[in-house]
């Protein structure tokens, strides 16, 4: 954090640490690469979020992060490039009140699913997080078959949401996904979840008939993974392995 | 090892020790990641066990560890976080005298298996060890179709307890796997290989009929596998590679 | 850089360091190992390429870059062995004049598709860069089946070079790839994102019918991704975990 | 290497160090892990081996290495244990006056050819090492199918030996497969090389019809992909992989 925060508060400061790491575990865990963003809702303002500029997430540090409101105008840009998805932020925050954390990604265990219109469904217990069932948006259906297929107009933005409705998690057809959730640390949860889910299912669908979570299972225990004693551990254990420890180092007898 | 343990005797400390080499391990290797874990009876006495906190195995110290009843109460939580799922431990204690150390792990390979029902038996020699076919825990046979698949419970302990029966291994549907056997270096020996031949047997499914382990080839390779001989070396190739190295650094003549 | 080339102009230099820079990157990212290698046209005389000697691409440094003419004769090989298969670049320099930049590859992900015949079209959006389909150059068709499948003479490159024709991307059946771009840029982005998107197509035929990226997709999207600000962003990461930060590194709180 | 060794010829010396290297390469490459193992001829003694004492390969040090008569006798075992599966070696050498090294290995990718029987033979140029197709040993044909599956003794040994028969890899069944050529490089290069075609042949049976180099590819292939040229290249890069560089590191411009 530069002295050109200095005058900021120190929830906005905190957050902005957070989002940080969240793009460094995200990259680290192999859910975003050279492309993809992670964003946070402003912890002070609710028509506002924070994502960084034009980067690779591996690369964010805090001096990246910029300020839009949610029509993903920049408060104040820097003379930075943006990121030409961020309406996928914006309509999203827009949509859904409830939202305070989004992951746009292109994890390749689960565009095959988006590919081939295979039902993406939850088959071990951690993955309840990503819901029932995920929906895919295809950008065909209302924006015709010569696009980019990239998200980069609040029309899109808007079709998207539409499409992830009231759910955590959508894919988008020949390009990626995206999560959203109540909190950052939540969102990132369900993003690495969504991708070993995906790697899991493949396999499963080529050796046999497949066992998915019932909707019960799948009831029970949406909630309880994503409960604070869940996600303290995996935050700690993401953040070790992404550079960022949160336990003693002399605890830690590794030579 | 901290002072706090200083009046513990020198068995205790070093089994503590070899259990924290034992989570790590079995972290770096890809058995345990955010959740799962690894026990092992109390050295001194037989109606104890020795389990980590809720703490992700790659990061867990000597100050983690804890001893449980048989009943899977703490004797004393320092007031840390437990578990959940240390019913699994305590029961499987009971309910064979010649264990002495459980994994718990949801190692990505084998879930297909739990998930399709398709039988998980030995291909190569060095799995061996985990039997002559894994048998699988279907929570909903006692429980129903709505629960949350954990085995937060005496009862569900119990029931697993059932299925694993006189074996070393037993899968669980949609969840993953329990490794049980006579002492610590064994169950990583016997969860690492349970991992490798899930893999190595899906693959095989794939390309063709499969040549499983004869009964007799599994019968005269199963203690061999894992005689003093081979865990000897295995744990200390383990070790390196998990930071722990055994061997003195000098003759390595690496940069 | 060594006094041997202080006389050189700083063009050629950075050149040459750019070279370096994208010989480690595609080592790094697993698109060569042990064989391939990528070159780039003189930037100061069309009519010569700049290449490595035979070495692999995660050892080349700049001393190891030689000039050949487009016949490719080394201008001076400083008594070095020199790669057989250059030809592969002097032969595509000679037939497209828009090309600067070629990388020969053997990426396990791809190898298949030439082996089978199966079609190699892109599936997702970043894949847009690599064409409407890969074409496969069958060595067998023009010099029999008893051949080195190596392009070792200028016969054989010419052969490649048609197969090629106007395109960015050939497969070579059981044996690799080509990529060929307007810059060194341009060819790293093609050859990484061909060897992803054959990896992802592969999972996707295994799971059901595939929806390929449309004509008007494709159109859309294979100028856009390697604009400079897809590509400025993919550079900065990519350099990044080859070892060659691009950024302050005290921005970066890792540990 | 150690005081001990003073009295020992320099060409000894070196041999021993390049096993070394062998083994530590073949570990960093995934060939060996826990398990497997790789000798050479005495440079001065054909009727002795070098191999080293039970120990994982990453862990072999100069002072690991021991001698062995053809009958796999240690001449001095200093009170080391020995790997069981010697014999291996011994008989391979004993079969074949050609061979210089010897590697066993149970490489993942491969084994589901033994387990399934389908044919494993290259299909991409660099895999012409291996020869025309593989065989595959099948203990039971003649020891029955109680056996522990390991070559534990010479008549095993001998009989493994005649499976390869003047080949350069045979696999087998349910336990991994062996290399042998007529130095330690080669025998590097043939291990890995048997590896990767493995995964490569799988990933294309599960595509379509396989289009197998032919007898006149592999024939013109063979020698040309062992010679001095690539084995040059592939060694340092292996090397330089493995922690051992053979480059100047003022070379390299990595931070």
């Amino acid at each position: 954090v530069t002295q050109s925060r200095a005058d900021e508060g120190s929830d906005l400061r905190q957050a902005i640490q957070q989002l940080v790491v969240a793009n460094r575990i995200l990259a680290h865990e192999g859910v975003l690469d050279v492309f993809g963003h992670v964003s946070m809702r402003h912890p002070e303002r609710n028509d506002r979020y924070l994502l960084a500029c034009s980067r690779s997430p591996e690369l964010v540090t805090a001096d990246d992060i910029l300020e839009f409101d949610l029509e993903s105008n920049a408060l104040d840009d820097r003379g930075l490039t943006l990121y030409s998805e961020r309406p996928i932020h914006g309509c999203i925050y827009q949509a859904r009140a409830d939202v305070k954390a989004v992951c746009h990604n292109h994890a390749h265990s689960l565009l095959p699913f988006g590919i081939t219109g295979v039902p993406l469904k939850p088959v071990f217990h951690v993955a309840a997080a990503i819901g029932y069932e995920v929906p895919t948006w295809e950008i065909r259906d209302e924006f015709g078959d010569a696009t980019t297929l990239l998200v980069t107009d609040n029309d899109r933005g808007h079709s998207l949401a539409k499409a992830l409705g009231l759910g955590t998690t959508c894919l988008m057809r020949g390009h990626g996904s995206v999560a959203a959730a109540g909190d950052l640390r939540r969102v990132v949860y369900i993003a690495i979840t969504l991708m070993q889910n995906a790697a899991i299912l493949s396999e499963s669908l080529r050796m046999g008939a497949v066992n998915y979570l019932s909707p019960g299972e799948v009831e029970q225990l949406r909630q309880r993974v994503l409960a604070p004693r869940s996600l303290d551990r995996a935050w700690d254990y993401w953040c070790e392995r992404a550079g960022f420890p949160t336990r003693p180092a002399v605890e830690n007898q590794r030579s």
